[in-house]
């Protein structure tokens, strides 16, 4: 039988939020590489294959894209059936277009299967619709980990014209929000940052984006992966009623 | 039992890319309200439930939504496990934030499985990340279906800053391909128009932005959802090795 690499969309934590393709070609799977945010529930789909962590652990370096490349494409000339398993979706800021231009250069079969991206289901779950009748009619997604990359696109977007999603932005947040400021955002534009979206860790604050460079985090959540939400649409977390699990509400500003 | 309502995102059309909660909330359920871009292979999951279509047929006018609110808060108050299952995810461009709100002022205990978006799987699955190194750092996401909602959009977005995913704009794809032509978008910016993803009818045209307005539509595909992707991202397409099925190929034209 011949390899094949899967490049699967684990969802944004909740092992619940797996597709059902996703648990289907984990069981199949003879070797899987997963990332750091992974729930290890996940991996218990994968009977039978070997699990390699290829993530970042904090303080030592990760292992390099080159070397992810390698194992996809080695695996799969062994003839196994390789499962690439990212959080969220693979094709969002995950580099998973990176893995499907190595396979096909090098020949192998491959396909992808899309995940529940927490861009999306992480405002759901705190109850904000990223579109709303009024509010918004658009959004846009990005990436607050480098600030080459955010900058630009912050200074492409009107103040206010659709709401802003930033990934990875946790440790930037301050410059992002003074950005936003300084871009003609108005300070009182509702703002959310979630915390361990879908996982028992779970937490928000919401406030006005003038806050939301000062906004607290609590200790187990330091490397916890988070995503903003700016934009009028925030402030229907208070309307649409979806309670926050227990340690969530304590720390609701607003 | 008390009632209880989940807004269920149903994936974009492929019924294994629905999540495991929204198959364990479907199998729990005594009624299903659906739309129409619903699979029938999803709703065999509802074993025990009553299922209500409760979407638009062409030529005949929907359900209104404040009968929707009334169906999903009277089945709740009857005890009933309801399932409001909407299609890609409930939260983006499909007025679940109104049902979540709706919920609440009943008093309605309730809550949202997010779900796989067509705005993020359709390019997936066409090979085209959203995000890519050197190309695009974070996209944007709107509804063609009415011009008061896009054309505000493509004119608060900088020609070429993000990736552009346009959802529900197959009728109006002339009138936005012409909007972002005079915004200032090059005519060589790579753009597709994905059809019916992830299902057996897919079809997917490739080409420039110049000439999207006029990319022809299988007649299969007339009522299929669409999503179109505009920015250098598409060129992608033909590098990820990510194979369109069979009906497609012969549509491609780049």
């Amino acid at each position: 039988m011949s390899g094949f690499v899967s490049l699967v969309g684990a969802g944004p934590g909740d092992p619940e939020l797996l597709t059902v393709k996703a648990v289907r070609r984990l069981a199949e799977a003879d070797l899987v590489l997963y990332d750091a945010l992974v729930d290890g529930q996940v991996l218990r789909h994968a009977r039978r294959a070997h699990c390699f962590f290829v993530g970042k652990r904090s303080g030592a370096p990760g292992v390099r894209q080159e070397t992810i490349h390698r194992m996809l494409v080695g695996g799969a000339r062994l003839g196994k059936r390789v499962v690439r398993l990212k959080c969220g979706d693979p094709f969002v800021l995950g580099r998973g277009g990176e893995e499907a231009i190595a396979l096909a250069a090098a020949g192998v079969p491959h396909e992808v299967i899309p995940g529940v991206s927490s861009a999306l289901a992480a405002p759901a779950l705190a109850g904000i619709p990223l579109t709303h009748r009024g509010l918004a009619s658009g959004f846009a997604v990005l990436s607050g980990h480098a600030e080459e990359s955010w900058r630009p696109i912050l200074e492409a977007v009107s103040p206010g014209s659709l709401s802003l999603v930033v990934l990875m932005g946790l440790r930037a947040r301050a410059e992002i929000a003074r950005a936003l400021l300084e871009r003609g955002w108005p300070p009182g534009t509702p703002s959310a940052l979630l915390l361990a979206a879908s996982t028992p860790d779970a937490a928000s604050w919401i406030g006005p984006l003038a806050e939301l460079g000062a906004a607290p985090v609590p200790e187990a959540c330091r490397a916890a992966p988070a995503t903003m939400v700016i934009g009028p649409v925030v402030a229907l977390a208070g309307e649409t009623g979806l309670a926050a699990p227990a340690q969530d509400v304590e720390w609701r500003v607003a």
